[in-house]
C-alpha cells in the first residue's frame, strides 16, 4: 500500500445554519479544500453523512454532491456509521488512494441537523443505539452517557468537577477557534448550574446539534509536493474497530473497548507508542466521553481519566492538548462532519496553521472518532513531514 | 492492486418477512456465505443499506450486525447510494482486499421495507431522488421512470409491448429461482391488463417492495483455492461513475450516462468488449430500466434495447441472458441488498450452479447496479477461471 497524504483542508462556520441547505453548507467545505491543495480536480470523492434520510430526506449524497461540486461523473460515495461517519469517510478515501486506485481523493463530512425539531433530531440520533434494545425502550444518548458516567464515578471516583473542568476547557480552546459554533468562554459554576439532561449530565456536559461540512484532500505521499504548495501531512495510521452497539452487551460500562482496540492498531501501524503523541482530536460528544476516551487511547491510566483537564495536563500548553479545535462541545457536532474537521485540524496543527491554538512542536496528531457510545471508533494518526 | 476472487456466496428467500428482523434477515444471509466459503472467519465487512434510519430506525449497521455476526471487533462499514447500495458496498470490500489491507472481507446488502406502510415505503425510496427539485415536489420513483418510458418510446418508437415483454421474461427466470419473491409465470395480457402506476408503466412493469440481504465473501484470488473448496470466481472490474441526481440536469431523459461511463471504465479494466460479456444481471426496478441499460452497457445499439426481450435474444438460451436470477422485478428489490444477490448470482452462474437456470459455457458475467434514476452505477465484471 501506498503512504497517502492530506494535502488541502476545508470547513465552513458551524451554526444553525437555518438559511443554506446540506448542499450548500457542503459545497461551502469541499471548495474550499480543492482551492486549499490547489489542485484542479478530483478523481474520487466519499460522503461521511449520519443520516441524510432522517434529517433533510436526502439519501444518495455520493452522486448528488458529486454533481453539486461539477465533479460528476466521479465516484462518489456514501460511508456512514453513525457518529464515526466523517472518521469512516476519511479511512475510506485512504483505502482508495493507498490502493493506487485513485490519486486525488476527496474525503468530506457534512450533517444539517436543525432542519427539524429538537425532538425529531434526538430521535434520529438515537437511531445510533441498538433499536431494539435501546432506543425503543426510549432511551436517547444523554441517557446512555448518564449511565456510563455513573459507572465511571462508581468505579473510579471522577467527579462531577473533572467533568466540569472538560468542558470548561474545550470552551476555552473553541473562543480561540473562529469556526466554532459556540466560542464563549464557560466557568465551572455555569456548568454545574446549568440544567440537567440525564444525571449526571448538564447541558453543557452535552456537545450541541449542529450545522456543518468538511473536507480534506488526499494524494499519494509521493505526488504531494508535486500537487501542492501546502506542507504535506502524512497518514501514518488507519484504524477501525467495533463493540457492541447497545451497553448491555458489554462487560464494563466504563471503558471504551472500540477506542482502545483501534488505537492499539493505529499506535502498532505508525510505530509509536502513546507517550509520541504531540496532540489530539477525540469525541468529547459528552464530558464523560473526553475522560474515557483518553485512558483507551492510554493517554491517562484506566480511571484516570478524570485528571486530565482539570490538571492542565490536556490543555494547550499542557502535557498532551486534547480537543485545542474545541471539540465536539464547543466546535460543534454535527455528526457526519466531525470526523472530517478532527483530520483538518490534525493537519492545521502540524502545518503550523493553527493560529492562536497553535500546539507547540507538534510531530504526531492523533484523531479518534467514535460512533454511538463506542461501538465503532475510528483513529488516524498523522505525521509532519 | 491484488486480484480478488469471491469464494463465498449467501441469499435469503426474499418477501414480506413480518417475522424476522432486519438483523436476523441479514445474518441468515451472512451466515450461508462465511459457510459457503468455508473460512472460520472474517478480517472486515461492509454493509449496503439505502435507509435503515427511514424503514427500521436504525443505523450504525457496520457495527451492529458485525457484533450480531459474533465478528466484533472487526471493522464493518456501511455504504449508501441509494438502490447501488450493494453494489458499493461490494466494490468498497474488493477495494479493501486488492489494497492488501485484509484478505478475507465479507460484503453484505440488506433492506427491511415492510415495516412500514407502503407510502411511507414510497417516501423513504424517494430520498434517493433530489429531495428539492423532485421529491419534495410529489414526484416518486414510478413518475420518474414514468416520464423516461415516454422520453424512450417517444425518440425510438419503444414499444408497450416491449416492456411487458422484458417483465414475462424476468418472471419467467424468478419461476426457477427458489429465492424469488415472486416466482409466478405471467403474461403479456397480465401485464397490460394490470393497474397503471404512472403511465406508461403499470403494477407489473415495477419491481416489488422486499425484505431481503444477500452476501459474498471476498478474498485474494492467490489465496482462494487453500481457503475454499468452491471454484474461485475472479473479480475482472470494479466501475463506479455518477450523473446529475434530477432528471431536469440531464441533456437526454433516454440514456444512462453513468452507465455508460461505468461499462466503459469496467470492458476496460477485464480487457474485454460487450460481445463478450456471456450473461448479465442489471438493474430492472422498471421494465423500462432494463431496456435502457442494456443499450449503455453496449449490448444492444441505442435506442434498440427494447426489442431485447420481444426478440428472445435476453432470454435464457438467447444471445446474452439478462436477469437469469429473475431480475429486481420477479426476484425482488430489498433496494440495499440487490447489488449483492446480482454478484451472487453471477457467482453461482459461473461456478456452474445455478441449477434450471444455467446459463451455458458462461465464461464472463457482467453486473450492473444503479441508484435512483441513474445518478450512480456500480459495473462488476466477473470471469471464471
Amino acid at each position: 500500500m501506498r503512504d497517502v497524504a492530506v494535502i488541502g483542508v476545508g470547513m465552513n462556520r458551524w451554526g444553525e445554519l437555518w438559511k443554506k441547505s446540506l448542499r450548500e453548507i457542503w459545497t461551502e467545505a469541499a471548495v474550499e479544500a480543492v482551492d486549499d491543495a490547489g489542485v484542479d480536480t478530483v478523481e474520487a470523492m466519499y460522503v461521511g453523512c449520519m443520516s441524510g434520510g432522517l434529517f433533510v430526506g436526502q439519501e444518495h449524497l455520493g452522486a448528488l454532491l458529486a454533481n453539486q461540486l461539477g465533479m460528476g461523473p466521479i465516484p462518489g460515495t456514501r460511508v456512514e456509521s453513525a457518529c464515526a461517519s466523517g472518521g469512516l469517510a476519511f479511512r475510506q478515501a485512504w483505502m482508495d488512494v493507498a490502493s493506487g486506485l485513485h490519486d486525488v481523493v476527496l474525503a468530506t463530512g457534512v450533517e444539517k441537523m436543525t432542519d427539524v425539531d429538537g425532538g425529531a433530531a434526538t430521535d434520529a440520533l438515537a437511531t445510533a443505539a441498538d433499536q431494539e434494545y435501546e432506543s425503543y425502550h426510549g432511551v436517547t444518548f444523554p441517557g446512555l452517557y448518564g449511565m456510563m458516567a455513573h459507572a465511571h464515578m462508581h468505579q473510579y471516583g471522577t467527579t462531577r468537577r473533572q467533568m466540569s473542568a472538560v468542558a470548561v476547557k474545550n470552551h476555552h480552546n473553541g473562543s480561540l477557534n473562529p469556526l466554532a459554533q459556540y466560542p464563549q468562554e464557560i466557568t465551572v459554576e455555569q456548568v454545574e448550574g446549568s440544567v440537567l439532561v440525564a444525571d449526571p449530565l448538564r447541558i453543557l456536559d452535552c456537545s450541541p446539534i449542529t450545522d456543518g461540512a468538511a473536507a480534506v484532500v488526499l494524494a499519494p505521499l509521493g505526488l504531494a509536493r508535486s500537487l501542492t504548495k501546502q506542507p504535506p501531512v502524512r497518514v501514518a495510521a488507519s484504524a477501525h474497530a467495533t463493540d457492541s452497539i447497545a451497553l448491555h452487551e458489554r462487560g464494563d460500562l466504563a471503558w471504551l473497548a472500540s477506542t482502545e482496540g483501534a488505537a492499539r492498531l493505529a499506535y502498532g501501524q505508525a510505530g509509536i507508542t502513546p507517550g509520541d503523541v504531540s496532540f489530539c482530536e477525540v469525541h468529547d460528544c459528552f464530558t464523560i466521553a473526553e475522560i474515557m476516551v483518553i485512558e483507551a487511547l492510554g493517554l491517562a491510566p484506566r480511571g484516570c481519566g478524570g485528571s486530565g483537564a482539570e490538571s492542565g495536563a490536556t490543555a494547550l500548553g499542557g502535557k498532551v492538548p486534547v480537543n485545542a479545535s474545541g471539540g465536539l462541545k464547543s466546535k460543534g457536532h454535527p455528526v457526519g462532519a466531525t470526523g472530517i474537521a478532527q483530520v483538518r485540524e490534525a493537519v492545521l496543527q502540524l502545518r503550523g496553521q493553527a493560529g492562536d491554538r497553535q500546539v507547540e512542536d507538534a510531530h504526531w496528531g492523533l484523531t479518534q472518532n467514535m460512533g454511538g457510545t463506542g461501538a465503532s471508533t475510528v483513529v488516524h494518526v498523522f505525521e509532519r513531514v
